[in-house]
């Protein structure tokens, strides 16, 4: 059996996305920005697809940015915010300790400039509070940035709570909805968002393609300086293919969002029972408040890598963690975040699965699982030290 | 007929291109970040095709970065240089009036930033010379670039000549060559070229995906930070389907490149001979160092938008200049450089022909433009003061 079980590192295409793309491949190939009729049934794709998006996100057309994808508006919402705030003096920013990557590393780059930046901490739970934001704020506060869904385990935020506090205070609000769109309801006006990143592939449409929400009124700093595409904001030729894809995907995503997430979310907690069964494991992130298709699991005495290898051997595509740092020997920032000593966080599992997995799939990945936890602890010198008392469980 | 007369904007996609890019959207769709063997298969598709670009432009794989575009990279480059200048003190700049806004844009951002740019003139002819390149060095200058064809004109630049003068002189030398890769033979190191910019879909590639090539040992400073992608030097998740488009159909474009230049300039010489014979019209650039399917025109007496209207009428699609600057009222900045007067560079006509042009598609473009133009000029009141001699003609 083959089981694709790393939807959150990147999805399949759906038939409707490919087939949304297509067409403007070799067909209808005009550049947008051309005046004649070829170039002009490609601006008015793009202007569909601009309205597309923004009707799933609850907010207006000319408020949605096409980007080369999530990591491309992260960078370009914070970088934007922090110019604003320089210009009135603040140069303060909000942000947990569990982000992207998109989000840490973009940040770090402000602080190198003068920013000064406050990581929330995590709940053991992988949550923050709206609360924690509020007591965080000051007046020299010019950003706030929390993730709607973490990539690695899956907890959901209280965005609308946070947005409340932010507008509240007059602070802008950005979220990195980048696994989040597609697989929960999001309303930019009701949640009180400011900016919001997004990515196709992580809801079955293209690579290569994302979109930032920018609420009207809010500056935008270019990362990409050229063309006037995009408001001026996004130079280069917009990739119209790719923004076909993405809306025809989104919009079926969020057509079928509710029965999607019941559907995804019953055979994801078959799948937490089934792992829960395996002794000295911790499902990583709260249970409830959790992406439909999200587990991950530390199991103690067992090698991250090796895990993921012999599940590969069984044909399970799983990860570790995020599949941008899978380079990295690091334990997850994110697990650490949440408290996960060392000597666990090594051993975590993701699985992460979608609309297309069955029930017999996910029978299957347990008994996987299972069955290379048992070999690989019986192999190690990590677990025998913990079963003879040499050493002592973490996890209970 | 329906003629597409504006391939410099953007082109169809070959069918190569197109059946390079599809297995990667729903088949092989993996993250190549992820250790599975889903993802690795993805992971190997981009290392060859990083090896198959770089061979195509004679630098090694290790010294393409993929981004999404051609202004991407003409961003990064040009950052990346001015940053390894800033930290020796070197705050000069060297480039052409009639680059593309893609580096005129950033240029500017560097020069509110403290940076010095010297714009080196245009010659009538749209050329510049390494000469001038070697006058214009400063001890303090960390950056040349220069195009190596220009997008509206398409005149190509002496980009060997001007790369030993920056080698010889220690100084980095980038060049945009979006309108020359996949048309014009390309060989960064014989060329002392550091730094490479492309675009693939004005190669018949896809959209959305562009590469730069930087020399081996000069530091990239990233403009999206993120994930390790890109040795670290471009976050976000790879897009393979593009990537793969564009690795075949650079390929297919090199390994034809003599033959299509022959048969297109052909076809060009012959078109611009045709509109030669319309009287007060004026060839843009000179007729011999120009891109194989590039013809450009200014007409007296004419206005650009008019003209590209009724040709679009009549099945053509050509444009006045660039698609990235379509929007805006302003004579094209590149017309101004070659020294036109703004009274004729608001008539100028770009068409733009490929390997897919046939002789009676060009013989039809002769026609159709040599009647919109006199149609048009019969209603102009410019072009009865000019005929009447109530105003002087600008051209011969």
């Amino acid at each position: 059996m083959n089981i694709y079980a790393d939807n959150a590192a990147t999805t399949k295409m759906s038939r409707t996305a490919v087939d949304a793309m297509l067409p403007y491949l070799d067909q209808i190939y005009g550049n947008p920005s051309s005046l004649h009729s070829v170039g002009q049934r490609a601006n008015e794709a793009l202007a569909s697809a601009r309205g597309r998006v923004a009707a799933c996100l609850g907010c207006d057309a000319g408020e949605i940015i096409f980007t080369s994808g999530g990591s491309e508006a992260d960078n370009q919402a914070i970088i934007s915010a922090a110019r604003i705030g320089e210009r009135k003096g603040k140069k303060h920013i909000i942000s947990t300790a569990f982000e992207h990557h998109a989000v840490l590393h973009t940040l770090n780059k402000l602080e190198k400039e003068g920013f000064e930046v406050t990581l929330l901490d995590v709940h053991e739970n992988g949550l923050v509070t709206a609360r924690q934001v509020e007591e965080a704020i000051r007046e020299d506060t010019c950003l706030v940035t929390v993730m709607y869904a973490n990539n690695e385990i899956g907890t959901i935020q209280p965005i609308g709570e946070i947005g409340a506090v932010c507008r509240a205070k007059g602070v802008l609000f950005h979220t990195d909805a980048v696994q989040a769109a597609g697989h929960l309801h999001i309303d930019v006006k009701e949640q009180n968002i400011d900016m919001l990143s997004l990515s196709a592939h992580k809801f079955h449409g293209p690579k290569g393609i994302g979109a930032l929400y920018v609420k009207k009124g809010i500056a935008l700093t270019n990362l990409i300086e050229g063309g006037a595409q995009e408001r001026g904001k996004r130079a280069g030729t917009e990739n119209i293919p790719a923004i076909m894809g993405m809306a025809a995907a989104l919009e079926e995503a969020c057509g079928s969002i509710d029965e999607n997430a019941a559907k995804v979310s019953a055979l994801r907690d078959r799948l937490i029972a089934g792992l829960s069964e395996i002794p000295h494991g911790v499902l990583n992130g709260d249970a409830v408040k959790r992406l439909p298709g999200n587990v991950n699991f530390c199991f103690e005495g067992i090698e991250g890598e090796s895990l993921l290898l012999l599940l590969d051997d069984k044909g399970v595509c799983a990860s570790s963690g995020s599949a941008c740092t899978s380079g990295s020997l690091d334990p997850s920032h994110v697990l650490l975040a949440i408290g996960r000593p060392h000597e666990i966080a090594h051993g975590s599992l993701r699985l992460t699965i979608s609309e297309e997995t069955t029930q017999e799939e996910v029978d299957y990945l347990i008994g996987a699982v299972k069955e290379v936890v048992s070999y690989l602890r019986g192999m190690s010198p990590v677990w025998r030290d913990l079963e003879s008392g040499k050493s002592k469980f973490v996890t209970a």
